[in-house]
């Protein structure tokens, strides 16, 4: 998968792209991660990006004519272009499953002021990260970014998905190492016992727990085996 | 306010501490913002931050031991200690408003495998960017820093936050600079008017037509202006 983010702060990638899982995906050839720095697309001398709005008003406005010459000279019939703003569709584990079948991704990141509202004529989507207020779309590209490049084949290990919190349609499990006494915190006996069955039965249980406890929408979607019903009817009585 | 970030990668902090905004925070003396490297707080030779699961499985778990350490040694009764992980509360405009209250943010990044237990009992809180699996807590942590470090005075001009989606309830009005006409695509000519009583109106009632398109939950919390509800029935009759 090629990806390509368009910005005008390029560098804020560098260290992402030095990021262990990253790193090994580019340099096994899974995916490249490309910056494109908008202002290059700027045919004024003075590299001009953005201007004031038209109307009145604080702050300054993404130019409709230099962004699209951006994305027009960096995309193909085969790019799928997010734009990301606050106003897209919620990002979730689903969407990334979604976005991880394109071969080339183009994520344009505006900054706060926000773009001229033609731009959104360009893009295939628009995707937000959450109901909150950033600098610019640079954090959440990396989340796009991040968070599909796992899924891609080999980037990781095919069994750390398994039990990741979203993956599975519940919250994860509680996780335990050394030391097995930590200023008299234990680790569950259970989980020492050596009893793959007892443990696998633990670990479901708490999993369940923590989503009827933390997340109780995700249940609502959750196709409950016969075990799990038993179980969750257990945990109502325990929490009762 | 200080930021503490407590990670494994704390490289990845580099470019993020250099983005305009922040830099400029920064060299105002607005906030700080530290990266420390939990690593630092292994006794081992080989400093070992993870152990193998306890009841067996995939991936690594970071210990509680050394995580305990390393918020020992960089906290205070002063320090609000957050730990990013999937399963805390959803994190939101409202919570940013709330964080940027405390003295010393610490936020404790984790990576997928996940942490011990029993480190849960060292945080004042738990939060989630949103129901997706990355990679570590690094890039959540940046949304956190960079969403409540926008709020500090001083940081950025006020009157930019005022029309920010999300501050003021509803999603932002549409945006538009120079070019007028952009391969015919033109700006509305209320807002080139110069009559700012109508721009006004038209902003507001954009606001209120995409926020009732895109995000109706947003309205059921909204408190309306008679004005606004009278602009809401116009947009109703004219989406039908």
């Amino acid at each position: 998968m090629k990806i390509k983010i368009l910005t005008l702060f390029p560098d804020m990638f560098n260290e992402f792209k030095n990021e262990s899982i990253i790193k090994r995906a580019i340099d096994k050839g899974i995916c490249s991660v490309e910056c494109i720095d908008i202002r290059e697309y700027s045919l004024d001398k003075h590299h001009h990006v953005d201007d004031t709005p038209c109307g009145g008003g604080a702050g300054m406005v993404m130019a409709v004519d230099v962004v699209a010459r951006c994305i027009r000279a960096n995309t193909s019939d085969n790019s799928h272009i997010i734009m990301m703003t606050p106003q897209g569709e919620r990002y979730s584990q689903k969407k990334a499953e979604e976005l991880k079948k394109y071969d080339e991704l183009v994520i344009l990141c505006g900054h706060y002021e926000g773009f001229d509202e033609r731009i959104r004529d360009f893009v295939d989507e628009e995707i937000s990260i959450g109901d909150f207020v950033l600098t610019g779309g640079e954090i959440p590209a990396m989340v796009i970014s991040d968070s599909v490049i796992r899924l891609l084949d080999n980037a990781i290990k095919e069994e750390s998905h398994e039990d990741d919190s979203f993956s599975t349609g519940l919250l994860e499990y509680p996780q335990y190492t050394r030391p097995i006494d930590f200023e008299g915190k234990l680790v569950p006996e259970v989980l020492l016992s050596g009893n793959h069955k007892n443990i696998q039965r633990f670990r479901k249980k708490e999993a369940l727990r923590r989503t009827y406890l933390k997340r109780p929408d995700l249940l609502e979607k959750y196709n409950f085996t016969k075990e799990e019903l038993e179980l969750l009817e257990e945990i109502k009585k325990e929490e009762i």
